[in-house]
């Protein structure tokens, strides 16, 4: 039975480095990326990501299908998902409507229930702030964390970054 | 000697859910819920919670006075408070002022002090985002923090819920 | 050789008074205040800390050089820094160009490498709500998590406090 890995965290705390430390027994290695680089602000982080890996993975961006992205990855491997809230935000930037949004993650939660291959996902804690004054702030993080909790349900192990520091959510 | 057990945690990240089943075992079960519907938004959030609860629970609303709530409620079964940040909200804006506030929060704590019946209280982490731009929420925020160390001093365990898991800040 | 213990939480998460109490078996104690009175709201709450701490220490303020006064502090004693994320907002503040940060965050670095004493750091977390739509406060908090990121590194044990409860990120 292949491995389904969460990592979350919230921002600069450590996940994504961490995550790929995760991935480093592994060959071969595939980074999916759902950023989208729409500023240079995005290009510049990207960029940085980028860097960081160097070329231990092949790097294949997806911003909506992940689910397609990771069944089209080598068997045998591992494929790193990095993240899932950038992937929700696309979404709601692409696709709209809840209806839609819904099918996608059901279509990712379907291979993580039977993985191809082993899995890092990461993803973003953004709900522990003040509720913000904005609407669709609002409606995204009661997303995100929906989406994070079905995902995490999935996993065989999970772990929240702090400050760099993994604490342990879910262990075998 | 009662079990007064806190779940704290961020928005949609399992408290409720988590709070219910650690209520399971407990007969009879009050649900004593803060939350007021002042919108769609909410009606549709409160709704949704009782559609998750079903039958098993008695339901009271009570958004300011839940030490005598929990005082009346039914003796050997357990009371789940859901949640105290939309009560401390509640307090901010039917009392106002802090001194009225703080009589209200040191009534609460006599009760978890000497608990008449197990009892399980779900709050919000609010403060981990960047500070607020608004005063208010930024005051908000304060008090949140210090309501929920306060509380979390009198509990007999405490869980932090991240993405669904609990992690255990006490234990027995 | 000796400690560098960091603890880092949200806002009245009880950071300060953790600290201060893993503080208290350690002659001579320094407390390195890197607050600055702007206005009243940060008066009262420097009043209300000093009040905390009572006489068991002696105050240092510093809100740009702390590596210096903590070289400058009681060799055989404890320096407490309360806290790195305001030391962060002052330097943005006064120093404003990345590079003149870095500096005085490397002479950090440097300090905690080979620490003159023990030292306790309080820092916050800032990155666990949703992405500020303010420029500067995203800026402040990709900052303020590397920042983390990098003390946590160098520390010999770590703790996040949660509702005035620690969880322990490293231990010895």
């Amino acid at each position: 039975m292949h491995e389904v890995i969460y990592v979350t965290g919230g921002a600069r705390s450590g996940k994504s480095s961490y995550a790929l430390r995760l991935a480093e027994p592994y060959h071969p290695r595939t980074f999916l990326a759902t950023a989208e680089a729409f500023d240079d602000e995005m290009r510049d982080r990207i960029g940085r990501h980028q860097d960081e890996r160097g070329e231990a993975f092949t790097t294949v961006e997806e911003p909506l299908f992940i689910d397609r992205a990771i069944r089209d990855a080598p068997v045998g491997g591992v494929v790193l998902v990095d993240c899932l809230t950038v992937w929700l935000g696309n979404m709601m930037h692409h696709l709209g409507d809840e209806g839609s949004i819904n099918d996608r993650i059901e279509a990712l939660l379907d291979v993580l229930k039977s993985p191809p291959c082993d899995i890092i996902l990461v993803s973003n804690e953004v709900g522990l702030g003040i509720v913000p004054e904005n609407a669709m702030a609002r409606t995204f993080r009661d997303l995100a964390g929906t989406l994070n909790r079905r995902v995490a349900e999935c996993s065989t192990r999970a772990y929240l970054l702090c400050s760099g520091l993994p604490l342990v959510l879910k262990q075998h």
